[in-house]
């Protein structure tokens, strides 16, 4: 066939050139101060794999995920998320527990073993998800309410959908002023799918939902801790009814039945929106007049001044905004492409919104590139990744990157102040460090 | 705010009226018999989660994935594999495991933890991914042949793509033949996605590939065993040079690195293309002037007349053909919809085309009804999920789908008869029957 097709194709591979350290051996990378002093953090590299040697890099001086990793390292998985990738993963508590952000990997879909976990109670025993079909859920404000077990349920309909799941502290390390709460860097969100029924098939089975009730709320089956008024502890939040448009009642996650530390055997899962409304253990589902007058709802997870006092005058922590982070830069081979660097993040949005544009400053916002999305689209309430190849001279460049969604709506360069420290998609907060050598 | 706002959101739930067992309590499902006698397979359930019930369930008779789940039970996972998810898994051998039709989810998205193996040889030492950068290939055929580290390959690009992975004896249990091989029913498959590098960045960083070389040839890191010719057990597969298009070299499945079993530290994916093609711990990539004369190659997988011997010109196992099964009849609750049963199941196609309709007939084959593909659209690679809600009465119901893709290739009902039993994508053979009470 001419050409080089003498070689015989199963001859030994012939020797290769002298193989040059690559570059991304060399790579330095640490996130981008928001205050004055940052000491840099060294890191051998930043990929899907490599998250423990991030742990034994030295790290120190900052508040956020540097702190946070240096602070978690040896800490162990609680029983009941023993079954996950403990090195993927930043212990805060026994109901915190963040994903590293070296570890969210490029397929899109965040697998279970890295997904974090944020409870606001401890979940419920096991028992619950031994016999899953067992689970009951109360259906009210429809025209014929009743009970259903989770096997009814998987009679009435199915469906499937990609959604960003994300804690609203998310990014809360970020925040000067300290916010009380667990200082979440990256790490409190992924991607996954669900599969249940959608909540209007539910509701249309029930007769439909009754006239003038524009809340849609769901409680969650975690026990309730004794000796406390249980609007104090329950987990029970209210939407607009908008929601139902999207929501599904799930009983599966990433092909597998939800594991008990993400809300099985019934999670309520409202596209688009923040996690907290996204109920676990649900075990009632209720379309109301008012919203629930449960403590998390009418004094948490509301956007307080910061100094100020929560009150259910505030607004609450529903859709998301538009966000991305950048995960891992990684450098090319030096022989082949020197300079060359791969940055590499996820975007997203909330409120329905795809996000359809993703912009890279390798000088920490001065000039900006359109990156690459690549990989599949998993749909509008799922996170795109992004990729841009940038050539880069040895020394600091300080990445950032800026997300656009169908909406318009573009990535803010700060933070917006609050007293819990929610919400925040500051761009500028969310970059990163890169060292050259 | 009117209508039933009265009911105060934290007021117990109501009584519910008498919930009648669910039909899907009733259900009864088994293959279609390809030979006279099948006995009555009575399961109680057939959704992800219930998989342990249906070996328990009396079955027996027949060749194919009833007898199969019979003799797997009890068979322990492999060391190398004991991180899956046993419930969801047919143990054949140590080195071919088979998802359950039970436990394929709906998610779109086969777990690892339930994803099948099939290995031509023992997969190497766990040792291989305890340093996965340092795994080195060699790539030859190009202008300037080098070996090149994983973490090089890093560096040169990146991209993810969803595929169907599918031994292309999959449905071979449906023979009648009983060809030699694994009695692979429908499980010898499912949906990943994996991350890496395109192969053609690779081609391109390396000068491109040299002239005159037809083919893209493959060769695995398997260890061979002594005291046989290694041509006579070498995995090595050449495939023509168009499947350089779509070809990734990959580290990276589901989210995290690619696990042993599944041919980590670094995979050959070549999308639409039979498993086999998909090459394990790659050590060698060489673009070749002809077909590998490796016995993998030059006799096996190929498409032999029934009762002939394999020779080099009969077609090679190569791009997957229009394929489509149903995973899981499952009954609505009797007060609700009595007689309601969402049928759900899985189509894809190869060549690069995707599915794009998907009939269903509940009378083994003499009517059809469209079926409506729901959850995310992976690509033109991956699978589709398709659901079809029927009303059906009591009585036995033989469930088969027939699958149409872009290219306009329809699923038939026959299977081609082959020696050793490959390439099945008869609807006929991959139907279900549904007894209802």
């Amino acid at each position: 066939m001419g050409g080089r097709g003498g070689r015989g194709i199963l001859a030994a591979p012939r020797p290769a050139g002298p193989i040059t350290e690559p570059t991304s051996m060399k790579t330095r990378l640490s996130p981008v101060a928001p205050s004055p002093s940052l000491p840099a953090v060294h890191r051998r590299q930043w990929l899907a794999g490599s998250a423990g040697a991030l742990a034994a890099a030295g790290i120190g001086g900052w508040h956020g995920e540097a702190a946070a990793e240096a602070a978690a390292a040896g800490k162990p998985l609680p029983d009941y998320v023993a079954w996950k990738d403990a090195s993927s993963l930043i212990v805060h508590s026994s109901n915190t527990l963040e994903t590293r952000r070296a570890a969210f990997g490029t397929s899109g879909i965040t697998p279970a073993e890295r997904l974090y976990v944020r409870n606001n109670l401890p979940p419920p025993a096991a028992a619950i998800v031994a016999d899953r079909d067992a689970w009951e859920l109360a259906v009210e404000g429809v025209k014929s309410p009743r009970r259903l077990t989770l096997a009814q349920l998987k009679g009435l309909g199915l469906e499937s959908v990609a959604t960003v799941l994300q804690c609203s502290g998310n990014g809360r390390g970020y925040f000067p002023s300290k916010p009380s709460g667990t200082p979440w860097t990256v790490g409190a969100a992924g991607c996954v799918v669900w599969s249940g029924v959608p909540v209007r098939a539910v509701a249309e089975a029930l007769g439909g939902v009754a006239d003038g009730l524009p809340f849609m709320t769901g409680t969650g089956g975690e026990p309730l801790p004794e000796a406390v008024d249980p609007k104090s502890a329950v987990v029970e939040r209210s939407l607009p009814i908008k929601a139902l448009d999207d929501a599904l009642l799930a009983w599966e996650m990433n092909g597998a039945p939800i594991p008990l530390a993400h809300g099985g055997p019934l999670r309520l899962i409202v596209p688009g929106y923040q996690g907290v409304n996204n109920i676990k253990y649900i075990k009632r589902l209720a379309f109301t007049a008012a919203e629930s007058d449960a403590k998390i709802m009418s004094h948490g997870y509301r956007i307080t001044p910061a100094g100020g006092t929560p009150d259910p005058s505030q607004p609450s922590v529903l859709e998301m905004n538009v966000k991305s982070w950048i995960n891992s830069p990684q450098a090319g081979p030096g022989p082949l492409s020197a300079g060359l660097v791969l940055i590499q993040g996820v975007a997203f949005s909330g409120g329905g919104s795809a996000v359809k544009r993703v912009e890279v400053s390798t000088d920490g916002g001065r000039t900006w590139r359109d990156a690459r999305f690549f990989g599949p689209d998993l749909g509008r309430f799922a996170w795109r990744q992004f990729v841009l190849q940038a050539r880069l001279p040895a020394g600091e460049h300080l990445l950032v990157s800026r997300a656009t969604d169908t909406a318009g709506r573009v990535q803010p360069e700060q933070r917006l102040e609050n007293l819990h420290g929610y919400n925040n998609n500051s761009w500028v907060d969310h970059g990163v460090k890169l060292v050259l050598a």
